[in-house]
């Protein structure tokens, strides 16, 4: 068993990994950068060290020094949380060399995931649905028109060497298809140096929804349901529920044994997300990707199943059997989580760094606080500008939407702005209540109202 | 349905009836006294008005001043708490005379079970085990003797006028009766001016379990389970679970079954609750006393049950049938709540009224608080010690008490003392992690240790 962690990370995720360390009786090392002195978890750990200056690259993604005060330390074991090194095979298969247990998968399992096109390849092998595409490389405009034919239009042309939304495309027609070819091979190899597109059938309006699995190293991989994470401002989840409000239960089913096998493929252990394009005119789900670490919003499904994933996820990397089957999960009333971020709602969700001078968290029954703030902090502007999570648990939707609702109206947070207030308007929104929405909600909708239209009189 | 309430209360219990009522879209009236101005709960409601000075007889016992603040509010409803006018028939009465729902049972129903002949007398009636004991009043020595002899001793004398410790004396044999018989009846005719007393069997080392019922008022009578409260000091209880530690699935049937009956008896309405001794070397129960309001444990029975007990209260006073049945209530893991006081453990839990400098409860996983502290708050020295009721929850006993340790560690309160110190060391003392205990646990072992024999010096 672990005896020692150290915990590669910050804020709330390294307020929560410490929090699962002390119910299994195992010491924490916390490392914290020049800006991060002052954090809860600097405190809240048995030991701390500082690993370098502000910024990310010199701190928490400096790989050298982190393993220096593991060593010395003594740590046996290093939970990466998510972001900086939690998906970096390199900093996986290093931690094996040196003999510390890394909290999380094997460095293949990572690299074998990472790279888009040996995961879309690997799903496809394995069976999980992916989106209807070409084979790899489209060389031609005459091999892209029968593609498109073949998967119907709209498709999206995507560079194989883009990312983060650069070199893509999208087509509705043939015309467009031709265009865009031309235009996007030429801007691909002008931009990352190789030319290559490949061809995928363009999913409009879908659901996020994504499932949770964790396997140990015996072999055992269960499946914990899913989230939906459809309330999206430009690609970052606002908003994360389960169960999804959309899908149904064989839907469900079919969906978790993907994920198995897609987890299975990859030979994985540990907690990971295996992330769906949800089409819900069509009821069919495709692989995205797989996030290959604790997730921002596992709280949700922890409130639903009563298994506490980060807990979990250091038993597995002890080696331990999972102490329950497939059959054995339970899923009880619903879930939602809230991401409050240090940004101002009436002014394009523009960032709000600063000293928190007041600081209450709502109470009381099915509410649940994840945050590393407390009243006098002050939320440094060089990391990510997450406040707190709050997440409600009710036994209908209906009862954690209303309980989300008081919950937010009692959060007092004084001294800098938070979403808060949108989030208050987000649960009385008519669609949002429905149930009925996609990842373009926030596109379509104006939550805020004539409030988030004003400039500088606002 | 109700549309607006006023609660007659304060402190934490005011908080969750607010929270309720923000959950069930009801206006909601604060009263406060003098001391109680800057309380969370003045804050949180939608109205709130001064009905007096400190003294609670002058304010939260101010009947005329609070059903003034009622009327001229137009509310509907009245909740009551617990403590204050909580168990005051002539309260209950009186609203209903002025078209006011009372959040609890009848008048007749509680000073059914208020007064403690008749509440014995009407257990019997109905089948609920009582201490065995005479019929009424013993008159002479020698009828004393017979029923010692039946109900065989030890033997608790009562005065029947009696209550709060006085006029109790044991007897363990023939020649304590008699001493203590005529001690008593003399006591009692020189402290209550009447010398009745009785007898019942005493019973030592016993449990205090009860259960949690609630009834609406279409016949529908359900019970919730039981709390185990036996981690008490003079009476007061610190630490309550659910499930406890010491019954069987069938006793846990059979005591669940009694008190159904012993609220059907009085035509019980809203939540109550039925203590109990409990024997557990023999493996009894014996009808102690009813509770005909919410009590300060309810949270961890609402955290095993997923039922959400003061919007029950709510729901029932507004004239809705229960929600569920007997059948559909499912208990899931294990809840333990430790009561926060301002109260200083290391010095016989001297109060430790004042200002609350720093304020940060804890967080996470399966962690509930209910308070109405906040940063900077000062505890009035009025009223009771409470600052907070913090209530884990867990798959199993071991989860629970794991993470109580875990969130009592990381509670910042500082300025006063508190009772989390006692806490903590509790969560660790082997005999309470056992489960193996009873009310004498506190008299029987020195949870502090030697810090708590000190004087001046510590």
């Amino acid at each position: 068993m672990i005896k020692k962690l150290l915990i590669a990370n910050r804020g709330e995720i390294a307020v929560r990994i410490i929090r699962a360390c002390k119910e299994l009786d195992i010491e924490t090392v916390a490392v914290f950068s020049e800006a991060d002195k002052d954090s809860l978890h600097v405190q809240m750990a048995d030991e701390a060290y500082c690993i370098g200056p502000k910024a990310s690259k010199d701190s928490y993604l400096n790989i050298t020094n982190i393993m220096s005060i593991a060593k010395l330390t003594d740590c046996d074991a290093i939970h990466p949380g998510y972001g900086f090194l939690a998906e970096n095979a390199d900093f996986a298969e290093l931690c094996k060399e040196c003999n510390i247990e890394f909290v999380g998968p094997s460095a293949d399992a990572i690299s074998r995931m990472g790279t888009k096109d040996v995961a879309r390849e690997t799903m496809k092998h394995a069976g999980v649905p992916i989106v209807p595409g070409s084979q790899g490389i489209v060389e031609t405009i005459e091999d892209a028109i029968k593609v498109a034919e073949e998967i119907q239009y709209p498709v999206i042309i995507k560079a194989t060497a883009g990312g983060g939304g650069k070199g893509i495309r999208v087509a509705h027609n043939v015309e467009e298809l031709k265009k865009g070819m031309a235009i996007t091979q030429k801007e691909a190899q002008s931009a990352f140096g190789n030319p290559g597109v490949y061809l995928e059938k363009y999913i409009q309006d879908f659901r996020h929804v994504e499932i949770q699995v964790i396997a140990d190293k015996h072999g055992n991989t269960v499946h914990l349901g899913e989230r939906d994470c459809s309330i999206q401002r430009r690609l970052q989840k606002l908003v994360e529920e389960t169960p999804s409000p959309a899908i149904s239960e064989s839907t469900r089913e079919k969906m978790g044994n993907a994920a198995i096998k897609a987890a299975k493929a990859v030979d994985y252990t540990g907690a990971g997300t295996i992330e769906f394009i949800y089409d819900h005119r069509e009821d069919r789900f495709y692989f995205m990707e797989m996030n290959t670490r604790i997730q921002v919003e596992h709280p949700v499904t922890e409130m639903v199943t009563g298994i506490d994933l980060v807990k979990e996820q250091i038993m597995v990397a002890s080696g331990e059997p999972l102490s329950f089957k497939q059959e054995d999960v339970q899923f009880n009333g619903w879930a939602i989580e809230c991401r409050i971020n240090a940004e101002n709602p009436e002014k394009q969700f523009m960032p709000s760094a600063g000293k928190i001078d007041m600081y209450l968290p709502p109470g009381g029954l099915g509410v649940r606080i994840d945050s590393a703030a407390y009243p006098g902090y002050t939320i440094p502007p060089y990391y990510d500008s997450m406040i707190a999570k709050l997440i409600t648990y009710g036994n209908t939707r209906e009862e954690a939407v209303l309980r989300m609702k008081r919950a937010l109206s009692e959060f007092v947070i004084e001294g800098i702005h938070s979403t808060i207030p949108f989030h208050l308007k987000l649960m009385d929104h008519e669609v949002f209540r429905s149930g009925d929405f996609n990842t373009k909600f926030l596109e379509n909708y104006d939550v805020m109202g004539s409030s988030n239209k004003g400039g500088a009189n606002t």
